[in-house]
């Protein structure tokens, strides 16, 4: 095989790079300030996880000051790193109550590490616990993450030994958020670290903060895209009601994006309320249904009934916003990656379907390779939705059926340039239109792209008030990801 | 974006080349002699359906001098070409019999367009008919198929003045079946053409043929990957077996490769059993148990149990053999590839665990470009295993359930060298081995590679007899793939 050498601008480092400087064009993602939580604290410091650094800090705290409601989601691979199980167990055992915060190492991931792994993710847990002064009781209070090299294990001595160095470098201003997001990150070639300030209806006179911090769409040779994020607040939420805002902020988010297709086994999105700036006599914000007379809660449900408390809808739509705006910056910095893109799926059946559609073209080589090279490639995305499962029949299901109803003939397809300039059609209702080839070149000349398809676009509808809409965020698939992903291992 | 130029060995042409010479790596693959069935005949001609093609053959046929049993399958993307739907309407009508063969056009999918699209699928089964001398029957008698660009409508004047040409020239040696061959082909580099002969036990003294030709893997911007092939055998099929002994044998077979993962709005494999070489009083090949005493169907059952009758046992494996190398060559041709990687996975639980595995692998592109990379990458075959669908639990399912009592810790991993040399283990028991990296490197050299996969690898486990397996066949996903498919249209 002929090995081609390609001379690319940005060369993504696979270990901790000599520079660490941030790209220009990455630039303006980065924030020089912040408004954080209060209560919470972050730092990092330097344990050399990998053995090729010397230099940059790889271990991150979160904490906050008092122990506080906590949650997390986590990977549904199969194969789940030692910090998933270990944080996953602990939040269980503790019923989301009483946390400390998150301490997180990257370099290596801690996975397919069996019992040692398990062993060291606890012993993180602990170390952090020690140093906040914890009493030495049965359940650990820090969340742990790990990010990094599958297959290996961690060199614990010098994570413990740096997990105190973090704990004295603890501070709340934009600094110390911004050492802990740079210190989570493997491939990133930025840190992603966004804060804001929210209020509630109820009483709108106490601003509240909700910071965040992710990596992802880094991969290091042989490891997987490891999402990690942690998100903070100081409003205050039921440790009862935290899982189920927390994931339904992630459906439409985290769940959202896709870089390459792959789930990794340390994926993680960690989430502390911690009431430091709740006014007395303000009740934690709760789903109402979910509670008995006693204040306990009824019954688990991971899908309750929208919300009707406008704090609660407030909450949830600044958590949710964040989040957002967190995923599209992993997208932003995915790996090769050239286009940015939007796609929008529009159904009159139910998100599910419009959703699937969405994953199946953000996920197609054919569609992400054809965005690469600038291609108003209708085909392949109409193809694309056509075989999305839940969509597509399967061989049981004899082949005139239609489980949802689909027609071909109601689908639409269009470009939708971001700068707000007109629509370029593709399909119309089954139909291809003539492109216009040189608006088409010009549309995808831009970094910016948003795909919008519409499942349902019966003759005679009036607008798209009543569909239901997914969104889902993708990048282009380049030679370049193909370089990184393809290296050989040093 | 900095435009990286690449110079390539092998430049793959996206429309009829000037040269259509095969690779020297390749011409193992062409045979320069067959042994075709009897009573069928093949043929080509040029018609120029794409308007840069002033020279190549472009339509094929392949009749059957005496109307037969025939049958196919196609794909299940919702958004079915022209030719799939009219195909598929005109074997239901015949219920599988009395057909005079296939007529396919390469250049134009003759997808996603309309009625029109729809009545030229129909004029080029006429044509053919009208070749044949068939009735003016309402039924047509000849399958279609079309490949190429989508969206586009069919030149039908030029392909309905080329069938009679295609027709003229008809005939039963090695050079007409290869013509065919090539006429179907679009960017693949070889044409895929494969004939064997076989007997069955019943009456050995009868040698039957059986012949198939394939296309696929070859992309055109904008088109997808469509598989086409065409089997013929002049054994004798009963008509209403002949759909399940065909989806029997694409199962392990069509159905188990993959290149990029895209199913086209084209596939199509089509099935002919003439009967030609059939002695008196053979009855033709059914199962049995479909059969009420009058002789017709019971009922259509797409999953009858396993025949007992040795001859049709006999049969099911030389169509499935056949069917296997056809599809085999289809990865052979694999845009970019490098490799051809054999997946083999073995469950105790049943073959669609193993599968699914197989399939999330093989898709999977952290994967293709780790092996395109030559590294031994586990982490990447494990990670993949574990959010395979059906493996992964679904967010409906409470992260501790695990549908099928998947166990992390009975998973093992091997390279085996396709060259009969030892294995290379990997992973052993959840347990990751210390790998030999030079013994890697040398295994990843070559460009045939198995990896095998063991889900259920428990302690005290005597040997796999009791396992299922499923296996499955890909390519790696090189630089060459994105230069293929992100390619400008011109």
């Amino acid at each position: 095989m002929k090995r081609v050498c390609l001379s690319l601008s940005q060369y993504r480092n696979y270990s901790a790079p000599a520079e660490r400087s941030i790209p220009a064009a990455k630039q303006k993602y980065v924030p020089t300030t912040g408004t954080y939580p209060k209560g919470f604290l972050a730092g990092s410091a330097h344990a050399g996880v990998k053995a090729s650094n010397t230099k940059y800090d790889d271990v991150a705290l979160i904490i906050s000051e008092k122990p506080c409601p906590a949650t997390a989601i986590f990977t549904r691979n199969l194969f789940k790193a030692a910090p998933v199980t270990v944080s996953r167990d602990l939040l269980e055992q503790r019923r989301s109550e009483g946390f400390r915060g998150v301490v997180v190492n990257s370099g290596c991931a801690n996975a397919v590490t069996g019992i040692e792994g398990r062993q060291n993710a606890q012993a993180m847990s602990t170390a952090a616990d020690a140093c906040s002064g914890a009493a030495a009781e049965c359940v650990p209070q820090t969340i742990v993450m790990s990010t990094g090299v599958i297959g290996q294990q961690l060199p614990i001595d010098k994570i413990t030994n740096a997990i105190p160095k973090a704990y004295a470098a603890l501070g709340s201003n934009h600094q110390h958020w911004m050492n802990a997001a740079q210190a989570i990150c493997t491939t990133d070639t930025f840190p992603k670290l966004i804060s804001r300030t929210f209020t509630l209806p109820s009483h709108p006179q106490t601003t509240y903060s909700i910071a965040g911090m992710t990596k992802g769409a880094g991969m290091i040779h042989p490891n997987m895209a490891t999402l990690l994020a942690i998100v903070c607040t100081d409003a205050a939420i039921h440790p009862d009601s935290m899982q189920t805002i927390l994931r339904e902020a992630a459906n439409t988010t985290f769940n959202s994006i896709s870089v390459d297709g792959d789930t990794s086994t340390n994926d993680t999105v960690a989430f502390f309320a911690n009431a430091a700036a709740t006014p007395e006599g303000v009740q934690p914000l709760a789903y109402p249904e979910m509670y008995s007379k006693n204040g306990r809660l009824k019954k688990k449900d991971l899908r309750p009934a929208p919300s009707t408390d406008p704090d609660h809808i407030a909450f949830q739509a600044a958590l949710t916003d964040l989040m957002r705006d967190l995923a599209k910056l992993i997208v932003r910095d995915g790996e090769g990656a050239t286009k940015f893109v939007t796609i929008r799926v529009r159904s009159d059946k139910n998100i599910m379907v419009a959703k699937r559609a969405a994953v199946s073209i953000a996920t197609s080589s054919l569609v992400k390779t054809a965005l690469y090279g600038k291609d108003a490639n209708w085909g392949r995305i109409l193809c694309a939705i056509g075989y999305a499962p839940m969509l597509m029949d399967s061989p049981e299901i004899p082949m005139r059926s239609n489980p949802i109803g689909f027609e071909p003939g109601n689908t639409s397809v269009s470009f939708l340039p971001t700068d707000g300039s007109e629509e370029l059609r593709l399909l119309v209702r089954g139909e291809p239109e003539k492109v216009d080839e040189a608006r088409a070149k010009q549309i995808l000349e831009a970094e910016d792209l948003e795909i919008l398809v519409n499942l349902d676009d019966r003759p005679g509808r009036m607008g798209d008030e009543d569909q239901r809409e997914a969104v889902f965020w993708t990048c282009d698939f380049s030679h370049e990801y193909v370089t990184i992903n393809g290296d050989y291992r040093t």
